[in-house]
């Protein structure tokens, strides 16, 4: 019932509402049209020498089935997408990107330094079956190896002769799959597969749930982050590995910004007093007395824990002790808290 | 009361309907809200030599003031976007984007190849006032100077102390000014200036008209053109100098192109028959007898030549002499014919 745009395709927001859709994930299983999620597809001799240049992670150790999530970053460490990245085989990767315009950033890159690649977005459309019931579902549908497929690794395979990848992976806090459609003719055919086989365990469609995701912690390219971030900034640091053998683009820039020490840091917030049950915008400052000392990147409010959550970039040069802050909603402000992410583990 | 999303902010398509839009651009004057045709700045010591690198047009011989209708292209010609290209001063340009990523895409090429230079999207958000009576409306506001302002030049201005740039140039057939506000928070009270001493003139606010620019056989990204064509496909060969001094990203591609002759062509068609005054979809298949020789890339119902006209780019390869082809609308096949561009001329 609602849109918006993501990679310049129309993506569903809610089906339901927010809130029931919300529900059908936690409780049972829900079904994602996450079509604007694009590949990036990266093929040729250096592949893996260009992948590990647009990004700070060292992806040497991924294996042929693996999914890796990794930040791409500009010369001066700031994240252009984060995407998953997917090894088919050697030399031959997907980035599953978030909402930027990747290909035409790698294109820019490999024209102008050599790299013996072919940068293409093929025909690779996702679905996101996620939810405690998940599980369920895809044996009813494939059999039950997938209940042992790991987290994070993936299998090429065919449903009912329509050509597949299957992902043990998602963007929310229950179990899920991710199910990349290789023939866009057959779209409806295999979303009709899916409902079909969901039936008995309450699937419902749904849209990618920001209350399920923020409980969790998992960030949202736009909100959370943009290109004027760098990994520390988001305290992803974690995802950069300084020392990696392999040649990157940003690492004179984010060797110098570690050194330096961190100037921002991504934290939970809790908002505390009268509940905001309603939408509440992003990019909200954050106040410490009445000095602006960070924004809110994303609030929701969460059913689960009847709080209102979010995720805020504090400017920690400060040295932000008191964890007592204040946020302006509609003009009112609301006191607020800071907490340790994630509110709820991941399941 | 329409919406598209360019450049990942929401822009109207039309305020009355398109043909009444359409009559108040050719009548009286409409003003647009085109903040979506974002910039990117360039400046810095090199700023001149990567923008010769990203384009195959020879901007050598822009000027400071100067306007420039540029294709930017990739390694292997494929157009990335077809800005106009603004010179603001010595090495300090902006590309005033059609709809995709340039500053990402170049962002990647600056990244890689050493170019001593800045880039950035600046707060400027450009406004398009269109129609025969723009240049009375434009004296009203800043004096008469402004008609004598060249097609394609420029000056920096202050309307009431809101810094604009304002250029005589525009998507339309019309006579026309686009004015780049360059302090996003002062839009509002532009766009009152401007409607105020538009009053007298029969002003109205519209958007970019596809009836127009069509008539006139202006492209538009994304339908007439993508990164699968290069400029000869589109039949822009003139905006390629393969001689031109700097060095540029897609000389081999377009010089073997260039050798080998053009594969594609773009042309008008006019669609026979039964008129067509209803929404015609983009990117229908042409035929000539049964055999597809193309495609339609945006047709649009003419109420001033009162016929369905249109831009479609074909495989010349085949050496296509029957000026009557066929195209399929909504499963009918309408009989059409290829024509001369433009099929009205600019004002």
């Amino acid at each position: 019932k609602g849109f918006t745009v993501y990679n310049k395709m129309y993506m569903p927001t809610y089906y339901k509402s927010f809130v029931d859709d919300y529900w059908s994930l936690v409780k049972d299983v829900t079904l994602w049209d996450v079509a604007g999620e694009r590949q990036v597809e990266i093929k040729g001799n250096d592949a893996e020498k260009f992948v590990e240049y647009i990004t700070p992670r060292d992806i040497s150790e991924c294996k042929i089935g693996q999914c890796m999530y990794v930040l791409l970053t500009e010369k001066d460490g700031g994240i252009v997408n984060d995407p998953v990245l997917l090894k088919l085989s050697q030399n031959h990767y997907w980035l599953s990107i978030a909402d930027s315009d990747v290909l035409l950033w790698c294109k820019g890159i490999a024209s102008s330094k050599h790299f013996e690649i072919k940068l293409n977005e093929p025909d690779v459309s996702p679905l996101s079956l996620q939810g405690p019931k998940a599980p369920d579902v895809m044996e009813n549908i494939v059999g039950s190896w997938v209940r042992e497929l790991k987290f994070f690794n993936f299998k090429e395979y065919k449903i009912q002769d329509i050509p597949v990848v299957i992902a043990r992976s998602g963007w929310s806090g229950e179990k899920g799959y991710e199910i990349y459609l290789c023939d866009g003719k057959l779209g409806n055919e295999l979303w009709e597969i899916i409902m079909k086989a969901g039936e008995e365990f309450n699937i419902a469609p749904a849209a990618p749930s920001q209350i399920s995701r923020i409980e969790c912690g998992m960030l949202s390219y736009g909100s959370d982050m943009s290109i004027k971030e760098n990994p520390y900034d988001i305290s992803l640091g974690r995802l950069v590995n300084l020392g990696k053998k392999a040649d990157f683009l940003s690492r004179t820039a984010l060797t110098e910004i570690k050194q330096q020490g961190n100037t921002r840091e991504l934290v939970g917030v809790e908002i505390l007093g009268e509940i905001f049950s309603d939408y509440v915008p992003d990019h909200l400052p954050v106040y410490i007395d009445e000095e602006i000392v960070g924004k809110t990147t994303s609030c929701v409010f969460s059913p689960q824990l009847n709080k209102t959550i979010g995720l805020a970039l504090l400017n920690t040069k400060r040295n932000l002790k008191p964890k007592t802050i204040a946020v302006n909603i509609n003009d009112k402000v609301a006191e607020a808290k800071i907490c340790k992410l994630p509110f709820l583990r991941n399941k």
